[in-house]
């Protein structure tokens, strides 16, 4: 295959230690000519639903070439390493959900191969560090041009392991929603994007009744933080196109009570 | 135009995030040939005039070429996005104070243009996150050899907006400061540098008496950390020859009550 | 010399500020056709040996080329700042001991040189700032192909200062060894690693007792987290090949009240 010249890399490695590091290291030795583009070292660690929604929506600004994404509680399990071809994109990671949101944003999976050459690994592996010995290595392999087929035997697509996409839904009446991202100053990206709620009637201007478990709110659909005073709610819709819940110089994880992975319903009031 | 190798990338985008990786990609994408230098991304949010003293003393240490700067609590209000003609420099900002210290540092902007051709921008705007949208757009298209007038009609220079320059002055006997960037350690960058005290008569050496709105302190003027005890304030020219105060192994900010933004008085005891 | 494609760069400098970004540029500049690969510059503040460690377990997985690691408390005092060769590899850095654990790990040094020569230094040196004025330079001018003996005198090997290595041993029953590095998490990376541990009777499987000032601890020794239940305490080898005491989702340093430089023993129960 033709060499790539983009290798992204996506984590929860952190970056106080040298594992980030030692992965450019490991790819710059395999594949020098490609380049790394570092997408986050700091998704939560162990959290794949919130890693696999950070590489969903980074996916659409990412160069073509190969995306090693990795957060991989289940390492040294059973758990596959994988490599996915998307297009004309080809994915790098451990099977466990992580991978598949963003190749269903490009179009979905063509084809999977179970990462099992040991010809494209460290030669020892580690039981706890498959992002230096399997992961890095198959995407600077994959950079430098060998072919999917060639890591290892291929794997029906409907075999591959999903999470459960982010609750979403419209009665007719009443949206119920869940929180995909929470950031550290406390802002709600939510599961609701703006062209769900527009078709089914909640536009910019109108009112929104929030209600968690706890209690309910009146909150202003509004175009930016600036439409509202210092302290107050407001709901937009995010540069991800998905209606966020805010405080203005405030946090809306606070006030509402409303954290990473929750639900709420919400009505135009 | 000549096309640039480099684009230097200052921002507050944080880095836990997708945006910093998202901006990259975008960049990527248009000018594949360029190299992006991150200076830093963790700006404190929303804080123009710190981004711009990060930006002013990181300048002159950089490469030749495209310098996009975004610290920007106004986004999606009325201030323009612009790109600045620095003699050989090209800067992309916000039009909010951020790019202008930088500029001066280099001898002032020759050219200023309003950034509003469509076609260098993604076709979808947000309101939120012109970063992607429009600055690294803008950025890469300069890197790539488009030219500083192409991107919209020129602003008169002196249209541009200011934020005010620190406190610094001296009126024969006493000096006025400003504190310009507390880092963590509680190290005080000031606005005196180094040749205006010695014009000033403030010398290594000496003992500086600094006053802050509650109390006065007698201050050694020496080499570095190390010329005082443990827990002793001392007052040092730091690498941006700025003098600085601080405290070896604690803290200038805590001992002094002094913060980013403080002013203090300062005299020869 | 012919040019060097790589500059590894590991600092204690930090990502809030401008200092790593700084460095870029100035490498940039003198060597604008080399490509700089970030290890870290989070290793905490003025702490030699923590460095020193991290660099020596990143170098076998680093490319070949110019390494320049700063951990650099005595800046501005007498320490010299030094080239080293090392094999095929050049290594720039403060002679404070940061450099030689991972020169060791490669063989030893072959040859060191005191960075005098004002030609490859910036033209004003700070007292604080000797990353950018001096090793940053240093670096850049050797991946640019100058010989290192061009820098400044030689250094006999014998004269460089070396940190003490991490206590370890067997005295036929009991080992005793420290703690390498605690990470965030409170795992605890050990002195002790696989092969000394089996060569010397503790195998996989084994129980082991662990015994640290205060008190006394059984430890499953076992192939990862998951094998032992939520909350308890394992002993595995981690990607470094080193010995950690870990609790499977929670924090060894805060059960077992051991933190990085702590010492310890162990003996097969």
């Amino acid at each position: 295959m033709v060499p790539k010249k983009w290798i992204t890399f996506t984590t929860d490695y952190g970056l106080e230690n040298k594992f980030v590091g030692v992965c450019h290291g490991v790819m710059a030795k395999i594949a020098p000519e490609s380049r790394v583009l570092d997408v986050t070292h700091l998704v939560p660690r162990g959290d794949i639903k919130h890693g696999a929604e950070i590489f969903r929506q980074a996916i659409p600004y990412l160069p073509d070439g190969v995306h090693v994404a990795v957060v991989d509680p289940g390492v040294g399990t059973a758990r596959k390493p994988v490599v996915l071809v998307v297009g004309e994109q080809l994915f790098v990671g451990p099977d466990n959900g992580m991978l598949l949101r963003a190749a269903d944003e490009l179009g979905g999976v063509d084809a999977a191969y179970d990462i099992s050459n040991p010809d494209y690994r460290l030669i020892d592996v580690s039981s706890t560090f498959h992002g230096r010995d399997i992961f890095a290595p198959a995407g600077a392999y994959l950079a430098a041009g060998v072919s999917p087929a060639e890591f290892g035997p291929p794997i029906p697509v409907d075999d591959l392991i999903r999470i459960p996409q982010p609750a979403r839904s419209f009665d007719g009446a009443v949206f119920q929603g869940e929180v995909l991202i929470e950031d550290r100053f406390g802002n709600l990206q939510t599961s609701l994007d703006s062209e769900f709620l527009e078709s089914n009637g909640a536009r910019l201007g109108a009112t929104l009744e929030v209600s968690t478990e706890s209690n309910r709110y009146n909150i202003p659909y509004v175009e930016t933080f600036g439409s509202v005073g210092e302290g107050e709610l407001l709901a937009h819709v995010d540069s991800a196109d998905r209606l966020a819940l805010a405080v203005n110089l405030g946090s809306a994880s606070r006030t509402l009570g409303l954290h990473e992975g929750g639900s709420f319903t919400l009505r135009v009031a």
